[in-house]
C-alpha cells in the first residue's frame, strides 16, 4: 500500500509467473474456444480470432485472476477466507474460486452493480457488502471487512496473482492461433491488459499489443500518454466493468509491454456488441465489444492482418439490453 | 411428388451418404464446438454437451444440408442454380452454398418470416419470392420459379442429399463426445432429426435418439404415435423454425431410427432458451432451445445420463426477444 502511494510498482509477475498460473488454475478453468466469423473477416477486411472468455467460468476472464490467487494461498492464509471490492464480474469468480477452494469469500459491492452481476456473487455463496460507487468508499468498507474477518484481500486487478492469472488467455490464444499480428484487450484496472501484454511479448516479440478503452472513462489512454497514472473522476460508459482506473503494477507492465491505447465512443460499443451477438451468436456484455468497437470506428488499421481479441465476459442483464 | 403423395418414401440416405456429405462440406462448413456448462449439469442433474449449430455458417445446421444439395449436382443440373421454399435457416442457408458454387438462388418465402431471416437471404445473394404463409401456397409459388428458371430445386428437409448433410451433425458430436446415453434434436420438417438419427443409430445403436417439438405444432409426435403422417394444420409456435411438418423421407427415417418424440410447451421454450443465454452465452433462437425445455418441463428422464443437445440455429431478432 506504502509503494502504491507513492507510485511505484511492487511485485511485477513475468512469464514463469503465468505458466505457473496456468498449471494452477488448469483442472479449474475452462480453456475457452477461439471463434471466428466470415462475415466480419469481410466487414472489417482483416483475419480476426476472438477468444471467448464470455465462456469462462463464472462468465468472465476474471476466474483465471481470482482462481490462481486463491490457490495461491497457503493453507494459514486461506483459513479465514478471502475478501475484495468488485463491480461485479471479479466478485463472482472470487466467489466461485473460494467455493472450489471451501473457503469463506466477502464481496464489497457498489449499489448500482447490474443486477445480474449481483445474483451471480450470491449465487456462488459469497456474502455481499454494498457500498456507494466510488473507489475510496469500496476500499474504506473492505478495509472494515477485512478487520473485522481477517480474510486475505485478493484486489480485483493490481495483483500480481491475479494479472499472471489473466495472462493464461493470451497463453492459450497464442498456442491456438500462431503469427498473430495484433492482439487487442478491452483496459479497466488493466489486470487482462498487462496479464495478456507480459504474455503475449514475452512469447511473441513481433505482435502489437493494443489496449482499447471507452471514451468516458479514458485513465488509461490519458497516463500512457503522459507517462504518469493519471485516475479517472466520475468515469461515464456503457461498458461498466471498465470504469476503474489502471493500478499501479498493471501501469508499470503496460508502460512496458503495450504498444498503444486507443479510445471509442459508447455509440460504437454499442454498434459491436451487437455485431458479435447478431454475426458470432455469442453473448458479450458491452465491455467485452470495446476492441472490435476500434475497428469499427476505424481507431486502428488492421487490414489484412491477423488480429486476436479477447471477448472478455458475456454477464449482461437479458431485460436491459442497450438498443 | 407422386410417391410424395402416396406416402411412400422414395430414395433414403444411409450412413455412406452421411460420409460422403462429411467430405464434400468439410472445405466449406464449420466443424462447431460442443459447449458444456457446469452450472446446467447441476439444474439438471446431467451431464450435457451441446453441438454448436449456432455457429454454423448462415447461423443454423441447415448450411449442411443446403451445402451437400448444391455440391452434388452436375455441371449441368447447376447451370441454372437452385431454387426451394423457406421460412428462412435453409433460405439463407441455401442462398450461401448456392454463392460459393457461384450459381443464382431464388428463395419462396412466406411473408410473415422474420426480418432477420430475409435480410440474410438477401444478403447471401439470393432472390426471394413473397408468398402466403401456407405450404400449398408455397410449393405453387416454387413451381412457377421452377418453370421460369429450369433451377433445381432442394426442398428444406424432403430430400436424401440434404437429409445427409445434417446427419454431419451428429458424426462431429459422436467424434467429440464418446459414449452418449442420449441426443435430442428439435424437430420441424425432420430433416436434422433424420440424419441426426440415421448417423447416431448407425454408429452407436446403444444411444437413445428423441426428438422434442413443440406442442403447437406437433404433427410429429403424433404421427410417430399413430404411424402414419399427420401433417399439422395452422400450427403456432414461438420456435418459428419448426412450423413445418414432417417429410416423408424424414419420417420413414424417424419411424426407423428414432426412440421417442415429446412434446414442450412455448413458455418452456423461452425458459430453456433464457438459459442457454444466459448461462452459456451463446445466442440460440427458440427453435434450438426445445430439446433443454424437455428437461425445463420434466418431459424426459436424463438424470446422472450423458445428453447431447443439438442447438440447432442462432438467428433470432434481437429487438423482438420473447421475454
Amino acid at each position: 500500500m506504502r509503494n502504491r502511494e507513492r507510485g511505484q510498482p511492487a511485485d511485477l509477475p513475468s512469464l514463469p509467473d503465468v505458466l505457473d498460473a496456468a498449471a494452477r488454475i488448469r483442472s479449474h478453468a475452462i480453456r475457452t474456444p477461439v471463434l471466428r466469423s466470415s462475415t466480419l473477416d469481410a466487414m472489417f477486411g482483416t483475419r480476426l480470432f476472438f477468444k471467448c472468455e464470455n465462456f469462462q467460468r463464472a462468465g468472465a476472464f476474471k476466474f483465471r485472476g481470482a482462481c490462481n490467487a486463491v490457490f495461491s494461498l497457503s493453507e494459514d492464509d486461506a483459513r479465514c477466507g478471502v475478501a475484495t471490492h468488485s463491480s461485479g464480474n471479479h466478485g463472482a469468480a472470487l466467489a466461485l474460486a473460494a467455493r472450489l477452494r471451501g473457503i469463506p469469500c466477502r464481496v464489497v459491492m457498489p449499489r448500482n452493480a447490474p443486477d445480474v452481476k449481483k445474483a451471480a456473487v450470491l449465487g456462488y455463496g459469497a456474502e455481499i457488502d454494498f457500498c456507494v460507487p466510488t473507489l475510496a468508499a469500496r476500499e474504506e468498507m473492505l478495509e472494515g471487512v477485512v478487520a473485522r474477518t481477517n480474510a486475505a484481500v485478493v484486489h480485483p486487478y493490481d495483483d500480481a496473482r491475479v494479472i499472471a492469472g489473466q495472462g493464461t488467455v493470451a497463453l492459450e490464444l497464442l498456442d491456438d492461433v500462431p503469427d498473430l499480428d495484433y492482439v487487442l484487450t478491452p483496459i479497466g484496472g488493466g489486470g487482462l491488459t498487462a496479464g495478456t501484454a507480459l504474455a503475449v511479448k514475452s512469447r511473441c516479440p513481433g505482435t502489437s499489443m493494443v489496449a482499447v478503452e471507452p471514451e468516458g472513462a479514458d485513465d488509461a489512454y490519458r497516463s500512457f500518454r503522459s507517462g504518469e497514472r493519471l485516475p479517472s473522476v466520475a468515469p461515464q460508459t456503457i461498458a461498466d466493468g471498465l470504469l476503474t482506473s489502471v493500478g499501479v503494477r498493471n501501469f508499470a507492465l503496460i508502460r512496458r509491454y503495450v504498444d498503444d491505447i486507443v479510445t471509442v465512443g459508447d455509440p460504437a460499443i454499442i454498434r459491436a456488441m451487437r455485431l458479435v451477438w447478431e454475426r458470432m451468436k455469442t453473448v458479450v456484455e458491452p465491455s467485452a465489444a470495446v476492441p472490435l468497437a476500434a475497428l469499427v470506428e476505424n481507431r486502428i488499421d488492421v487490414r489484412g492482418m491477423r488480429v486476436g481479441m479477447v471477448l472478455s465476459g458475456g454477464n449482461v442483464d437479458l431485460d436491459r439490453l442497450p438498443w
